[in-house]
């Protein structure tokens, strides 16, 4: 960076501090997510907490605000399609809006969710939404109120909150896709609930040890092109992908003897995950030339919903496709042994193909998983407003559930208690589940259309030109564009839902014999 | 703390903070040594930088220098024998000493060993002493520079540097004990070399597996009182044990398939630095009364000869007896199986019971360790004050081998060169080693003294006395007294040779049939 101002020089220093202080606040996390032993808790909490001071105070540091207001001012460097314009764009909006929120607001939130945390946790296990709703009525209040600050008064406060999650995306917008995607998917799952014949799924639930299943999902991961040489692969009970650091990308999943492919699906699920962080231009791999990026917006991944498309992509997309189990068979035969000898990539393509209606979102197949969450966003949306009551809303899910998937939802464990997300004040988040289903859905059709030989690459075992068209066309840039932005460039049309509704249709379809 | 003045309670607050970063520290040390993978490695380093910068700035804080004066100034604090009195005393004292050495010397010894230590590894390998001296030239001249800032003039040079590793200990003192030591070792040493019988040894190296060898020393830690919910035991390549924080005690070991002995000692090793780093009174566990002392001196450990007397005496005086070997030659039967049929407590206790003299110190045996401890004493002290040239040094080295071991020095890497420590600037830091052993030995007589059934006692498993021994006599005093107040305070004596000459002695001749 020999070549920059000053003033950019000091801010890129400042940000590599910053992403350092953020790295090791991920490794406390991952620690105590998988080694820490029980002990260490209570003064993990604590240490967790003055790090998350130490750092918030180096975010919100009046000279932070300087060195960006110079460099904004140099029009040399914040001018253009450049990855230093991206940069003090990105730097300014992180910057505004973590001032905009009052250090009173942050604590009584933090205060309010962890308490309605607890009354959520006492609340879903006896099944009594009225022990919530005060809890939920009084986040409600304060999401509010941040929503406010953040938006100065503008625009529907429901998009303050998205953005924290998937920048610049709009509740109209969003609603505009959900709205006919939700039909169309209900039709389908409520056709092949009438319709359909399911195929058999017995192999799943066949004994795998979980050693085995280590291996087998180790393998599948590296020949993907996870570089376990700047990763890893642990266990915990609730497995997620950390980008702990430059260089170190730590994904981890769970074991269970009698359900083998939840293993596999998850390490590529958050294999999807780790390729993107993997991806990410910090200057440590791919021959990426350029300064590096450590701590600069171009360096980080641009939006959960991004994010998720690449998990996605690579757990249904790739992995439960024809193509993959032609490769993927013969492996699992030589781990797994004869448990899979009666097998063809025929029959473990269709068995883990499934679209079934069911209560639990987390349970969920990729068929009715939108379903679930297109509810959510509808729901969260209209109590934010006001529109619906939070007195109101158990019912406003139940009939949801009624509606689009034919389900009667026996009780509120079952309904509207079973995510943790509101009581933490996560509102806006849950649309990026179903964004990151169409960005993958569109990527996919249009990577395919570029390649005529993907099924015969992933049917060898070759994923790399799968992967180097998600290098160039999404990782590499970070957050220099807009997710919008970024789809449109690698896609050439703006995010719809058609690709995934053809994609749905097309793979489901022939599986239930439609 | 409530009852406690203003000043008393901010200081607390400070120390737990300054505690809680230093924990992440370790744990970012931890972590590096065990699970980090290698891509890590660049960032990891900046990490660790930036952390102990924060750290630093925490412990210089002008601010802190108030809060400790304040408490010294408050008499009803600050006199009499109190966890009180000694906290404020052995801050005051961390903190004069931290202040006194000017940030340019800080970073000059930190650039001049950085380098010293990728010189002393090349010259290490080429066994070029010659090419390692002006190194170790300049981090002695940077050492008394900075032994001059803490001794503000006063005492010899040497024992500010020791006062690091040891509190209040003195070069002359250490003399007086090591003198005699070296001779009586020595003379035994050769004695046993020339007359003694060498019991067969041939069962240490029967291959055990590695998770065999792991399931045992486990079984062994847990079975001494290693508790494993406030603690962990992980591989490394180097083997330590880290208090990583309150309820969190971590320690590593490797394995070698063809040397069992060397895990299980290991483990037994870094279990006695963990059982006392579980002991100090952080409120944890033990019923300890009164407050926390989370990051205060009583809650931190005294010294390194304290801590090291731990390791040795779990390690040498328990593991390497015949009483533990009735206890656990069943149990490793168990885990190992018939490779073990053979044994029988004398042959075991026999096999791990050693005096040989050797090269490299750390590959010495109990016998022998000492010996290559005072031996670097010596020759520390004289380059330290300029007694002798560190163009002599080599001679020096060959010729102290030669006295005190009978042993021809074929080369400066197995001789001169074979240690790191130097050329990190660790010098005063060896003699904690034997102290150590004289601590432990001398521990060791008084809790026979005073429990005549304790081998009975470890013949059946029942290490709880042993260990309560030390919980009430030296872990959860912390850092109340010096080391040498604990020794008398413990034993009713200063510290003095003999103890450990006669516990080898009574160990070793019997074995070597002398």
């Amino acid at each position: 960076m020999s070549t920059h101002p000053d003033h950019y020089i000091k801010l890129a220093d400042h940000a590599k501090k910053a992403s350092h202080l953020k790295s090791v606040a991920a490794l406390l996390g991952w620690d105590q997510e998988t080694y820490m032993p029980g002990g260490g808790a209570d003064a993990r909490a604590e240490q967790v907490a003055l790090m998350a001071g130490i750092q918030h105070e180096m975010l919100t540091d009046p000279k932070l605000g300087d060195l960006i207001g110079a460099c904004t001012a140099d029009t040399s460097l914040s001018q253009g399609d450049t990855q230093e314009a991206a940069n003090i764009r990105e730097m300014r909006r992180d910057y505004d809006k973590r001032t905009k929120i009052p250090a009173e607001l942050v604590s009584a939130l933090a205060e309010a969710t962890s308490r309605a945390q607890h009354a959520w946790k006492d609340a879903r296990e006896q099944s009594d939404f009225a022990a919530f709703k005060p809890w939920l009525d009084k986040v409600l209040d304060l999401t509010r109120e941040k929503a406010k600050c953040l938006s100065d008064g503008h625009g529907e406060l429901y998009d303050a909150l998205i953005d924290e999650y998937e920048p610049n995306a709009k509740a109209s917008e969003i609603e505009a896709i959900f709205t006919p995607l939700k039909k169309e998917i209900s039709d389908l799952v409520l056709n092949i609930a009438e319709n359909g014949k399911a195929p058999s799924k017995a192999v799943l639930n066949r004994p795998i040890t979980p050693a085995k299943q280590e291996a087998f999902g180790r393998f599948v991961a590296k020949s993907c092109g996870f570089d376990f040489s700047r990763g890893r692969l642990d266990i915990t009970t609730h497995p997620f992908c950390e980008g702990v650091g430059p260089g170190d990308t730590r994904m981890t999943t769970r074991y269970r003897e009698s359900s083998w492919t939840d293993s596999l699906y998850g390490i590529m699920h958050e294999m999807g995950h780790g390729l993107y962080e993997q991806g990410l231009p910090l200057g440590q791999s791919h021959g990426q030339s350029g300064p590096h990026q450590i701590g600069m917006p171009c360096g980080e991944a641009v939006s959960l919903g991004i994010h998720e498309s690449q998990s996605r992509l690579w757990e249904n997309a790739v992995g439960c496709s024809l193509p993959f189990w032609k490769w993927a068979l013969p492996h699992a035969k030589e781990f797994f042994g004869e448990v899979m000898g009666d097998q063809t990539p025929e029959t473990m393509a269709a068995a883990v193909t499934t679209a079934e209606p069911s209560l639990i979102r987390v349970e969920a197949d990729e068929g009715t998983y939108n379903l679930h969450i297109m509810i959510r966003f509808e729901l969260e949306r209209a109590i934010l407003s006001g529109d619906l009551s939070t007195a109101d809303l158990p019912a406003a899910w139940n009939d949801a559930y009624k509606t689009y998937m034919g389900l009667d939802v026996p009780s509120d464990k079952e309904g509207v208690l079973q995510d943790v997300h509101w009581s933490f004040g996560l509102i806006g988040y849950f649309p990026t589940y179903t964004l990151g289903n169409l960005y993958a859905a569109q990527f996919w059709a249009q990577v395919r259309s570029e390649n005529a030989d993907l099924d015969n690459q992933i049917a060898a075992g070759n994923f790399e030109p799968l992967l180097a068209w998600f290098r160039t066309n999404v990782h590499q840039h970070g957050r220099r564009y807009t997710p919008a932005q970024l789809c449109e460039r690698a896609t050439g049309k703006p995010l719809s839902n058609e690709p995934l509704v053809s994609y749905l249709k097309d793979k489901l379809y022939p599986v239930y014999g439609l």
